[in-house]
């Protein structure tokens, strides 16, 4: 069963201000990301405002890396609790932040419909989680997504 | 002398309804891009809203990847109408997407002034264009990005 209370439900107060996931940002998108059933894949749906247009008719390239850039840092960070043995939320908190992602746009993703990204995450090392992120619109792979997601210092999470 | 209309504005009414860079869509972010004095990189300049936060001071990377992207496809059309000798705007229009997208981040990018982002043409081969975008803030490079363009068929510019 999916669970109810998203990854980015746990993040604390000053890190859930991202335009992308935060949900204390009042303008933002609000991304939402769960376990799959099978708690070996992370999904988010998302259904793009219908101006995110790369032109009339297909979603606009920049939304999709927002997408997989905050389903990626998100599942990241949710990996690393599990991995640790360790309830989402519970201190010290665990956040990452992108540094490197990469985006491979497979075809024209259309819009006015709901997108679904799947996440996995193909390494844990030391601070860095590399986690593939595909999107997909009617079932069609659309996006290849990977990002490399970074632990924020401790002390960043609470002075920045 | 920096031009003072951008590669943008010569997109044909149909291919400027991009969220990231069409000069047509109404709540987008409207990128602009220019040739430099060299006209061997290229320049634009954004100063992102203060909502478009990753956390509190600092700016969201999809944001930024959303404006490489943007000024990455802008210099492909412009670097491949210089290269063909033609004049920015004349028909058949080129008009360039993104294949893929490749986004290292530096360091934390500052928010709440002017970003610039620098684009330089690394190689045109076929429909293809690889470009190079550096993205910096108050003069220090935060960001670095690489644009695989790849050129839209011309009835795909006339019946999408």
């Amino acid at each position: 069963m999916v669970e109810k209370k998203a990854f980015q439900d746990y993040y604390s107060e000053q890190m859930s201000y991202c335009y992308g996931c935060g949900r204390l940002n009042e303008v933002g998108m609000k991304i939402k990301s769960y376990w799959n059933e099978d708690e070996n894949t992370s999904i988010a749906r998302f259904t793009p405002k219908s101006y995110y247009i790369a032109f009339p008719g297909y979603v606009y390239g920049g939304l999709m890396a927002s997408l997989i850039d905050c389903h990626g840092t998100g599942t990241a960070a949710a990996a690393v609790y599990k991995s640790e043995g360790r309830k989402m939320g519970t201190k010290p908190e665990l956040r990452y932040v992108t540094a490197s992602i990469q985006v491979d746009y497979l075809r024209p993703t259309p819009i006015d419909q709901e997108l679904e990204l799947i996440g996995k995450v193909k390494e844990i090392k030391g601070k860095k989680v590399i986690v593939e992120v595909n999107l997909y619109a009617k079932g069609q792979l659309c996006v290849k997504g990977e990002v490399l997601a970074v632990k924020i210092p401790e002390n960043m999470i609470s002075i920045s």
